[in-house]
């Protein structure tokens, strides 16, 4: 007899294991239970169809059950939900739309139920339309919202990917918009002064970033919402988003007896296995294992849920396949600038008392001389003895996702900086530079574990009194102009050979340049002159500025 | 005493040795002779000077002998050629422009001569003005014999990357241009199929390609060239470029009497030393070691020559820098095409007598509903045991860049096509899908080499007589219509699992469809309903076409 196999939720994982069951297995029986209208939806894809980046809603629907069925033999059914699992038995029960109740058996059954977006207790927040964007209804709704009015304002509370891409979007669309955020930054990926590059951008296309504040209350006034924030500030809005983070969905899991990790998200082996071994589960509903620490993780991501799927179908299949982890790669466009991290971050190292190194730089996208270079700020995170690269942070224009994939990468096969230096990447001018943003990151990262350079990071600059530190700019009269740390000595780096003996030998000196470059070269004309307490800016004044006066 | 280092060609690896040798040894003395006037151009530029596209011509100038003075204490010499090494005595022979001739003594000299162009023995290629393109000098004739008239047409000898670069400027620039090219493909490091892609997108922007002819000769008649070619056809140009490859300067180096490679280039260890230990030599002018094949090879890259300048310096600064070899990773924009290549080829391992197999995946760059995604065309080569990949060629209009570094960084690190699949790319709709076409490429790969399908290669596809053989063709009405192979059936995918009765167990059958996805389905349906001779061709239509009738 064929083994029988049925799988809660038709999008990204559960669409991806069906289709690998099937190609693996041509006398399967399978079948899909999707509580929804739609499977294997575009839920990245959502918030661009609200500004007509994405035109047609049918784009949305990337597979149909009709689909599913013609091509793979699957048996899709949609508004069905899998209310139960009795696993002693096997079965499930179904609910259909229409209230219809019936059991199903399985041999094995995998649980794609994916994370619902939260829905903060906030008082009032039932008597207002708060919109969440999870599924293609949501973004129907929205737009339907929009496209009912003329004048329109919106606040998205919740700075993360969801918050900034569908802020992006309404802006785009005409929409004022207003983004509330409870933490100091935006991206919680992204370590403070990688984020604060952000900040200025998001104000400078017009969107109203509010930082630090939360939302106390809700109140309708006619076609209105009033949110009254934390600080008692008080914002009219039309359209309001809630995208403060998502959580698993385990109500099935958990109320069948499988075991749910401390974050809240199903536990599974590398087998993609629950604690029962009939039931796997995939996807945003399951705890992963932190490729670099160790450690249990909640990251609901598209990349690695579509993997989980064809694991969960070759391990169903009898096959070897495990999943070993995931590293976090993400990346968002907000507005013209581009975000990107993978590995850990310095806030995750910190908490786990994971000991690390940084790096900042900023090269050109491309070689100087060809037009449309861009400057790529990357924050390198690395082990200190053997160089191994924990994580990295980019934020630019123009080629992010290729340098945090080079670094993803290397991450994956727990490489080292030498490796960034090693990699041998594509280079012609329209595409990089001769030694790639990345190769400069492993050098610079060197510099700093061999000691060819002391670092200093902008906010120990910034603690400084500029009285007790030697702070030399050495960057030309024209960068300085305006903009510089008030109290520091300017000699230009090409001009430092000729002023050596002004300096002081018994005082800390603090060197920055722009990006940190001519810092880390009069750093090794310092320190071969007999200057012992010399450090740089690590990241030099764009580092520094953002973070410190952002 | 402080040591004297003297570096032999300012450009590339030449400044960066010496730029890094400053940084580490502040006192030491350290000169660049350079034969030219300039010193650190933009090489991999000069092309675009020519349309514009680099509107200033300083842009070039990437880093000039007063800098180099100013900011790293290098004694610039220009206008001055090293004649003669006496490795004996540790002396150069240097001659200056007006011909005055010294001696300089060295601790350890760095020879970075780089490649000069290969000038054909054609008869008449001395009576005419045949332009080559090395340095700004090569740039500053070229453009200024354009500037000066008005109606032009060009020639460019050779189809590799300096051909097919300086063909589109110039093309873009209005000059009505002609490729020859002596091979049957442009660009060798594709193999034929890959580089047939190009060919027809050459064509298509008004650009004359010419394959499988060479030049006999050139005549000069009034202020035109007429080019006789082997085929006995004549073309009449304003403008020739000869643009056939490069060769090793190592005339320099083989009167010193050190060791010449088979290939022609200068012999060096993992150091960087040449035959005498005191002579170092880097860049364009050495034989490296390929990453892949473990020989020999002449590989002009400006990465590896940085890199190069980079390990030179650290060695003899005593540090324990080592050059491992080059996979010879290059990329080239070739009007609104992109091409990249990666390790070995199939030439390269066929030469050889290595094993491997292929695989042709033709992903989009984007999400599917995400505008703007163009195809990607990948051909990866691995080896069929361990699946270590081997190289990879990709073919697209976006996000070539990117792909081929990601599979650069796994052959750099000699792993597998399971590397591949696990790489956690970065997502989001405007720069992926969240499976990464390099995800996929791995995937295929092992449905290759774990035997879920045996595929067949367009070229024995190309000599099959379709009576002997059941070709399917199980793409839609609309794909088929008017471009198929000839002789084939037609049986849509979705309609595969009701013909089975007709189709014959007795004989071989090949299936395919568009890009080999939907054959590989079909393959997988056939294989488990007990059809044994089945094979999917490798690539489908999209690989077929441009390499059967392109």
């Amino acid at each position: 007899m064929s083994v029988k196999v049925l799988i809660v939720g038709g999008v990204a994982g559960g669409a991806s294991a069906a289709a690998r069951l099937r190609r693996l297995n041509e006398a399967m029986e399978i079948i899909i239970f999707e509580r929804g209208e739609h499977i294997s939806y575009a839920n990245c894809g959502l918030p661009y169809y609200i500004s007509g980046v994405i035109a047609e809603r049918d784009a949305l629907l990337v597979q149909t059950p009709g689909g599913m069925k013609d091509r793979f033999q699957i048996d899709v059914r949609t508004h069905s939900e899998v209310t139960r699992i009795f696993p002693e038995e096997r079965v499930v029960e179904v609910q259909e739309k229409n209230g219809h109740i019936y059991r199903e058996s399985y041999d094995e059954l995998i649980l794609s139920p994916g994370a619902a977006p939260v829905r903060p207790p906030i008082p009032g927040i039932d008597t207002i339309e708060a919109f969440v964007v999870r599924n293609v209804s949501d973004i129907d709704q929205i737009k339907g919202y929009i496209d009912e009015q003329q004048q329109q304002t919106a606040v998205v509370v919740g700075g993360g990917f969801i918050g900034l891409e569908m802020a992006e979007n309404l802006s785009e669309r005409g929409v004022q918009t207003t983004i509330i955020e409870m933490s100091n930054q935006v991206m919680a990926p992204l370590d403070f002064e990688m984020a604060a590059i952000l900040h200025d951008h998001i104000f400078s296309k017009g969107v109203n970033l509010i930082l630090e504040d939360g939302v106390k209350a809700f109140d309708k006034e006619e076609n209105k919402t009033i949110i009254t924030l934390q600080s008692g500030e008080q914002i009219q809005t039309d359209l309001t988003i809630i995208a403060i983070g998502v959580r698993p969905e385990i109500k099935l899991a958990k109320e069948a007896g499988l075991t749910i990790g401390d974050l809240g998200g199903i536990k599974v082996n590398e087998k993609l296995q629950s604690s029962d071994p009939h039931i796997y589960a995939i996807g945003d509903a399951i705890e992963v294992k932190h490729l670099i620490t160790g450690e249990a993780a909640l990251l609901p991501l598209a990349g690695p849920a579509n993997k989980q799927g064809r694991i969960v179908a070759d391990v169903i299949s009898g096959r070897e396949s495990r999943y070993k982890g995931t590293q976090g790669t993400s990346i968002a466009k907000i507005f013209d600038l581009v975000a990107a991290s993978t590995g850990a971050n310095e806030k995750i190292l910190k908490k786990l008392g994971i000991s690390y190194e940084i790096s900042f730089t900023h090269s050109a996208s491309n070689a100087g001389y060809y037009p449309g270079g861009k400057r790529l700020s990357i924050k390198l995170i690395f082990e200190r003895n053997e160089g191994r690269v924990l994580g990295a942070q980019i934020v630019g224009s123009q080629g992010v996702d290729k340098r945090i994939d080079d670094i993803a990468g290397v991450i994956r096969r727990e490489g080292t900086i030498y490796d960034l230096q090693e990699l041998e990447l594509a280079y012609a001018p329209p595409f990089s530079s001769a030694k790639d943003p990345v190769n400069m990151a492993g050098y610079v990262a060197e510099n700093i574990i061999i000691g060819d350079v002391r670092t200093i990071q902008w906010y120990e600059v910034q603690k400084m009194n500029p009285k007790d530190v030697c702070i030399i700019d050495v960057r030309t009269e024209v960068e300085r102009r305006g903009k510089f740390i008030v109290g520091s000595l300017h000699i230009p780096i090409d001009d430092l050979r000729n002023h050596l003996s002004e300096l002081p030998k018994d005082k800390d000196i603090v060197l920055y340049c722009e990006i940190g470059l001519r810092g880390y070269l009069a750093y090794r004309i310092l320190s071969q002159h007999g200057f012992t307490r010399v450090k740089n800016l690590n990241g030099g004044w764009v580092t520094y500025y953002p973070a410190v006066f952002g």
